[in-house]
């Protein structure tokens, strides 16, 4: 009889997970400091019985929160798919859920199969912060020029070389990234934007919301964005937003 | 001159509290644990350069939010009343939000002033909880006869005696009292109760949604809710439910 670690075809296990970053150094295990993955791994070891590396479709740094990451790891262990989530949930943090787990293809790939992804990046635009969301969006108490932020946002999308928006410290490569939509809801006095593209540089979005604010408050016109995009300089955007407000949503494939 | 701690008339100040109340034993002053009113009363102590004493509307036990506690308190500290949220806002923890701050009548008592309360409670009825509201709702995944628990609650409404709806531990007294409202909305798949009246008894609200979870469950009906309200039975009412759904929204004077 097989008992549930001896089953000998391996399985690609994709999870869909949601998670609140506050606590976490990001999303990639690091010496040091408690990262998600490594959180999720420890219990997949322990569940698994196995050492199992997961591959995370994007990399969100410490304090930025996901509704839908993305993740795969292979194993032998036999565990029922549709019993993944709970398995998961039941022994870690209540910070991290696994909204979902499906059989993927052998050669599936968290990483290299995405063909885009949706962040979204949230900021509470009333008088006093929230004690419920403190950790979960950002407080931007000041007038911003809503009209002139939508205009600005037209620019970005479409096909661009955003070299101009990237902090230092990515991977860089290519730079150039295709924005599919951009949008802005006013939800009660929340600013809710939501942005996909086919990728992203590292900490692009937070610089996009940042230049975004600073057009809000008129420090940053049109053509200063334009000359960014063109000339890929930095400094002609705006500050880096901070992370507590970004969340990836979804993950194309 | 004056200075700031000199002025000789007390002042009665109003103040209006949001409140995670994850990280508190409750609004209440008691030794070994940190509690709402001791935290705001060594800022409050601080600023005024007194021993200030708060006084709040209600009491929400250890894990139970507010959005609008009322407090007061007096001092001869001459700072601007409209200074006031901001000064106690740089101070205070990111879990305590003052949102307002007025002169109120040398003879208002937020407690005893207080005319009626209005809660809310909220439920998550999806299937896995969520990790961003994790600490400010109750999970509760299972299916629920959602007509059943809005006929259940309508027997709320009115003058009543409670007595069957109470936790021992409470200051008990007189125990009837009046609901002026009892509503349900269904945000999304949360079930949002919001309860209105003009006085509630130790852990009422929380045991008042127990009993129709267990309504919804098909587990007590509506005669036994009757038999609760007449005959004060504890043991025909449900359980008491978790404190991280409950928010004090607003006191009517």
């Amino acid at each position: 009889m097989q008992t549930s670690t001896e089953i000998k075809e391996e399985r690609n296990i994709k999870l869909i997970i949601e998670y609140d970053g506050t606590n976490y150094h990001g999303w990639q295990r690091q010496p040091n400091a408690i990262s998600v993955q490594q959180t999720i791994e420890q219990v997949l070891n322990k569940i698994t019985k196995q050492r199992i590396c997961i591959i995370g479709a994007g990399r969100t740094d410490s304090g930025v929160h996901a509704c839908g990451q993305v993740a795969n790891f292979k194993t032998k262990c036999s565990i029922p798919i549709e019993k993944v989530p709970n398995a998961l949930n039941s022994i870690l943090p209540k910070d991290i859920i696994i909204k979902d787990a499906v059989l993927a293809a052998e050669e599936f790939h968290a990483r290299y199969a995405a063909k885009g992804k949706k962040y979204s990046y949230i900021i509470n635009h009333t008088k006093f912060p929230s004690a419920f969301r403190r950790n979960l969006e950002y407080h931007y108490p000041q007038k911003l020029d809503i009209e002139g932020i939508n205009n600005a946002m037209q620019i970005f999308i479409g096909s661009h070389d955003f070299k101009g928006f990237m902090s230092t410290g990515g991977e860089i490569r290519e730079t150039i990234r295709t924005i599919f939509n951009f949008d802005l809801k006013q939800e009660e006095e929340r600013l809710i934007f939501e942005i996909s593209g086919n990728g992203f540089l590292y900490n692009m979005v937070r610089i996009i919301i940042g230049t975004l604010i600073d057009v809000g408050r008129r420090k940053i016109n049109i053509s200063d964005i334009q000359e960014a995009l063109i000339k890929g300089d930095r400094s002609k955007a705006g500050k880096t937003a901070p992370p507590q407000g970004l969340y990836l949503e979804e993950v194309y494939y």
